[in-house]
């Protein structure tokens, strides 16, 4: 007889029909009469309980039948006696595919702090907090490749070692497989990069962008969905060194048609997940609470369902960075002094100002457009006023910037200008200014970190507890 | 009014309506009643076919219109005249976005050599070839992650940076941030990668499998599908530095299931592609049998639609190694030394030999099954002969190894044997480890090389030309 997911059996009608499933224990729990255990595969926040009459199972096995065990359980699917579920299996017979000695394994049934949990990573998918994490994040990279898919989008891989740096800073990791500790030199004593692999010093990228606009400027619409990196030695919430992001760039967008798809699109993707992953998000809403149940009434997050259906369901604000440093300015915090950074045209906006605007001013998403020059890339649109440039970035409660993106700049002279201006070897990205020299066009694009994005949608707070495996400064762990 | 994708535009019933279209000249054509511009965007092989009568257009923009110069043309859609379309657009108004000058731009309308596109990756796209490549690829793409979400898997983002090595062999990548010509060195002049970014030294990773399995084991069925690197100096049609890879991993599944799901997973990507890319797959294959038309009758390919059409419509064959040595032993190749490499029980089947059985002894694709353990990786489960694994190897006719995969070893003790047979230190892989410890259950998985399905199914027979930005060694350009 084949297994049954979970997920399914739960699902199915109660008739005494024989099933058969496989998956983790939960807990277990005996009485006079009978032995509970609960079971889960992975495929559903639910678990399947199973009940066992005395002496149906051996106290050898039983004995095995602990907290993280796995097991084949064979039974009769009937409707259960208990509350909180439908169906549970009465088992014929039990085989334990692997024991988990009470003594050693460090997932009992008790509350285990995220901290603790992030030291076993090869076993936090096992919990309740994770397994929902993990589900959430599949359906929300699903619902990402389906809404470019079905928008007529294509997916491009762009190259994850790179020569070159799209934002003309950022600190990268270099890759290479000379001999570290004697690498061949120069004759003047520097390294031989000529010597490396690549026969040149090759970094991890820290953007698909300028390949994406390559693509962009061929096939109309593309989006990358790929690993990004930053080595900055940023121990934070919200950093990692190793995240996912997605950029889709559009030949023939302007920064309206930029601001219609980002808004859409991350829309789609949180409707996507109300849709498909309801039990996941309850889990996490009330866990949720619990975690703030002591904290002030005013100080608690509103309910996830209720945020996520609040973003998806309103108008996004659309205003200039110059009407946001207006409203800052008459701000009662900025009035008050309560801003730790100061306001003033030409700022680079802090986290603060940000959820001044987004959470306090117009509670809800923003989308800020029109920046100045010297706090944005190179590559984005200058406007007429050559103050500012056709940049616009998207705000969330709670997480900040969530969307970064412009229309390009799609001259080649003011870009040369500007590649010059900002001290790039324009010998560098030969092949992005050749883009602006032959059949040039307006388009724009955006990116998305991924993991700001699982972290708003279900609510966690640290951004190492929504990626499977978190990379940051001292860690490579699993 | 708003733009039209050439792709939509193409399907529309032409009655006068008037339309935008947007998109680069592939060529234009001038007679003495008319001008004619072949003008395509990127969403479909087709191009769109725009005619201007005579003082329409005015001298100076018509003069601009050279292939690949970037176009807006507004018109009427009209029932076209000539043959090969069944509409085009009356031209009213072109605006140019961007020229390219016939003296500098590379990609002139005649046959360009695959080396000579490669040295312009960044302009390649806009060739009927790579963007067919690329639209396919993307189908290809969508269609794995379809196939996985359809059947209850989970997409796991597994690392990239590593302190691991998978296959206890493999040449990797380091990724550092040390400064290379100076690094700091431990007292026995060492240097010290305890104060490198992440603590310790890291690398690219060769493969997600271990984290995956991770996965599997709390989620029951995982995928992978991100990028893998391999620092080998190969410079062959087969071989790239960076490529892409499908991962699936399955908690419950044996040698058997495991089979089934491979070859279910291929047929069902490889007919997707034939039922959403049949333009694209139709224009490559007259670009093959164009390719070959001085080839000798029994050295061409198959057609291409014939191809993909029988391995999506015919059981693939599935013998053990054992019986394939047999066969080779019994072949006529082999009695008549046409073999280069000797076959006997034992060896790491060679090319040739693959190629023998797949295209010359079954013609289908072959899984091939319990190799030696010796040949293959120490995660593999030992079968209880105590001389094969249960390994298993899918091959395709003309691409040799497109599949890779077993049943995993889930005995701790057998396992710990196998890793300190090979000469890993254990320490390294306690995690990996640990799983087996606690709830450990049998599984299986295998790896997809996803350029080599895309070589496939595009009839291409070079792997950096079915990559965006292929990398090897000498070359991240781009």
């Amino acid at each position: 007889m084949s297994r049954i997911q979970i997920k399914d059996l739960l699902k199915l009608e109660p008739s005494e029909q024989s099933v058969t499933a496989k998956g983790w224990v939960r807990t277990k729990r005996e009485s006079k009469n009978a032995v509970f255990i609960s079971l889960n595969d992975g495929s559903t926040i639910h678990n399947i309980q199973a009940v066992a009459e005395p002496g149906q199972v051996s106290e050898e096995i039983l004995r095995l039948c602990t907290t993280g065990a796995c097991l084949r359980i064979d039974g009769a699917l009937v409707p259960s006696q208990g509350s909180g579920q439908a169906v549970e299996i009465r088992i014929a017979r039990v085989e334990v595919y692997g024991a988990a000695d009470p003594e050693e394994y460090p997932l009992q049934p008790k509350k285990h702090s995220l901290e603790f949990l992030r030291e076993i990573g090869h076993l936090r998918p096992r919990t309740n907090t994770f397994s929902a994490i993990l589900r959430i994040r599949h359906a929300l990279a699903f619902a990402v490749h389906k809404f470019y898919n079905d928008n007529g989008f294509f997916y491009l891989h762009t190259p994850i070692i790179t020569a070159s740096d799209a934002e003309g800073a950022g600190e990268m990791f270099r890759v290479s497989t000379l001999d570290a500790s004697n690498p061949p030199r120069t004759e003047d004593g520097r390294v031989d990069f000529s010597q490396d692999f690549f026969g040149r010093e090759a970094n991890l990228t820290v953007s698909g962008q300028l390949e994406g606009e390559l693509g962009a400027l061929a096939l109309s619409k593309i989006y990358t969905f790929g690993p990004t990196f930053r080595a900055e030695n940023s121990n934070t919430t919200r950093h990692l060194a190793e995240f996912w992001m997605i950029e889709p760039e559009m030949a023939f967008f302007e920064l309206e048609d930029n601001m219609d798809l980002a808004e859409q699109f991350v829309k789609y993707v949180i409707g996507y997940a109300l849709e498909h992953c309801k039990d996941d998000l309850d889990f996490l809403e009330k866990r949720l609470q619990e975690e703030e149940k002591n904290k002030p009434q005013n100080e608690r997050s509103l309910p996830l369902s209720e945020k996520l259906n609040f973003v998806v369901g309103n108008p996004f604000e659309r205003i200039t960075y110059t009407e946001a440093v207006e409203i800052l300015l008459k701000s009662k915090p900025h009035k008050e002094k309560k801003f730790q950074f100061p306001v003033e045209w030409g700022i680079d906006l802090q986290s603060e100002h940000e959820r001044y605007l987004v959470e306090k001013h117009f509670k809800k998403p923003v989308i800020l457009t029109n920046y100045p020059k010297e706090i944005k890339s190179f590559y984005m649109k200058l406007n007429e006023d050559g103050k500012t440039v056709r940049a616009m970035d998207v705000l969330f409660p709670g997480i900040g910037e969530i969307i970064g993106g412009s229309q390009r700049e799609e001259n080649y002279e003011k870009l040369l200008g500007r590649v010059n201006e900002i001290g790039i070897d324009p010998e560098n990205l030969w092949w992005f200014l050749e883009t602006r020299k032959f059949g040039t066009a307006p388009h724009s694009g955006f990116g998305l970190g991924f993991e700001r994005l699982v972290l708003f949608v279900t609510g966690m707070t640290n951004i190492r507890d929504v990626i499977p495996f978190p990379r940051y400064p001292k860690s490579a762990e699993f």
